[in-house]
């Protein structure tokens, strides 16, 4: 198991991973279901959400076609990197405004754009494409699930078509391994023929806390063993996980570290509790990695 | 191509599958996806939904334990099978009363109630186990798709977890490759962790007409290029993935075999049609499998 999990140095979070291998013998492949969430547990989230910095780049490329666009408040506050401005509209105004750019989209297109984005977008400060910021030592333990004949999934609080449209590539999940906040579709009739477009309103809740696990049972259809995440937003998640009955694993993902990456405490997600995650998660039994102490590596090389 | 669709006689039927292989080798993989209907596509509807079959199965379990359930004016047409009781009771009430027998039962539970169904079932008036009431060459369309490198999913109007609880044994589809109506679960704490328990109320509207195109989107990611069914709600799900670009398949699968199955027309789903769904098909140049003249067998032997 060691030299599938290279990045991962010697020590006991490793060795719970092991162990829950081991463990995870006895159980039907049928229940060997994992979830993972994707921002801040699979790859970077910061300084900004890679949807975000998406957005924003479609923002700029419009309004180079439509000098219009700036006059509106939210959208000329992010044109300029106005954080003052930004938070004083207030995060539902600037996510509508943002939403609003691919109204009447087909997901399709949707989806050309977001790959298009991501095949040339650097990260704004760790030197490298937004592609490869995703976490080397993840990715390989996504890896060695599959070996163990685990179905692999993620649930992020991401837009899912977002993650969709780069999740097969990154990460080999497909389109339906995804579980993400949807946008609400509107019904046309294009040629005779059914046709969806993007709306700039959600259909149902942000996929964070309890939601994440109604979308799980919704969508996939199986209540998962394994839950790893970063943020308060994964707690119930990973809370049901641990609950099930036979071996099980919750896993944190601790930012610890300024040097590689970013040192923060992640707060997605969270409206009712000033708990720090990685506090309950230790509380609760659950594994935490930290990056700085257990990753040998962060990033691909 | 002909060797694995053994079940299915020479003709235009079968070279209409045959020339649609051959035109999706120019097709990406991850754009190979194909989707089907469940109750009289993949396996017999009549004379009664095997869901239905189910429900009143338990039903009548319940029954033996609690007397009283009897006195309940839905359980009892439904005990006695009395057609015109329950047509005059409606489908809503006796809908909602069925449902009601599984209000509180955890996903897990309620799948373990469906497989121990269907581990013993057999059809009323076919001589053979409910399980082997599936349809042979679908298996064999199915199997032929994958081998092409499909992507292949179940999008039914039964309840999706019903459905779940055969798709890996029967069409070999995971529980996440199977869209159909959703119940709405309540959430519990259990322990201290999140439970999931049934109510008997639907999550969305039923999985039937343009709802199928919308669900497909959400839960799946996808569009298809191939979308099979029998009945007038598969209808925007055929017409929505043959107007997509490049090649596709729309098939219908027409019930004129009342020696070997049943002879009748579908009309699930059609609250706004009185067209038959296979003149509709014809029309558009979909494919309409006759399963007294295509199929050499209908059922696996």
């Amino acid at each position: 198991m060691t030299d599938v999990l290279p990045s991962w140095r010697p020590g006991a979070t490793r060795d719970a991973l092991v162990g829950f291998f081991d463990a995870a013998h006895d159980i039907p492949p049928s229940d060997r279901v994992a979830v993972f969430d994707n921002d801040g547990t699979l790859w970077c989230e910061k300084p900004a959400y890679p949807q975000l910095s998406f957005y924003v780049h479609e923002l700029a490329d419009a309004a180079q076609r439509d000098a219009d666009l700036a006059s509106r408040p939210e959208y000329d506050a992010l044109l300029r990197r106005d954080g003052a401005r930004i938070a004083e509209l207030g995060v539902p105004r600037i996510a509508s405004a943002l939403l609003e750019l691919f109204v009447g989209l087909s997901p399709e297109e949707y989806s050309r754009r977001a790959r298009r984005y991501f095949a040339e977008a650097a990260h704004p400060t760790l030197a490298r494409p937004l592609r490869s910021t995703v976490y080397q030592p993840m990715l390989e333990l996504i890896n060695a699930l599959r070996a163990h004949d685990f179905s692999v999934f993620i649930v992020s609080g991401g837009g899912v078509e977002f993650v969709r449209s780069i999740s097969l590539d990154l990460y080999g999940v497909p389109p339906e391994g995804v579980v993400g906040s949807m946008i609400a579709y509107e019904q046309r009739t294009v040629d005779g023929a059914p046709a969806l477009v993007r709306s700039a309103t959600l259909d149902g809740p942000a996929n964070e806390g309890i939601a994440k696990v109604h979308a799980i049972q919704q969508h996939l259809g199986r209540r998962p063993i394994l839950a790893a995440g970063n943020s308060p937003g994964d707690r119930e998640m990973i809370e049901w996980a641990v609950a099930s009955t036979g071996p099980t694993l919750g896993l944190l993902i601790d930012h610890d570290d300024d040097v590689r990456e970013m040192a923060y405490e992640s707060v997605a997600g969270t409206f009712h509790s000033d708990e720090r995650i990685v506090d309950v998660g230790r509380a609760a039994g659950w594994v935490v990695a930290s990056m700085r102490h257990d990753w040998e590596a962060v990033f691909p090389s």
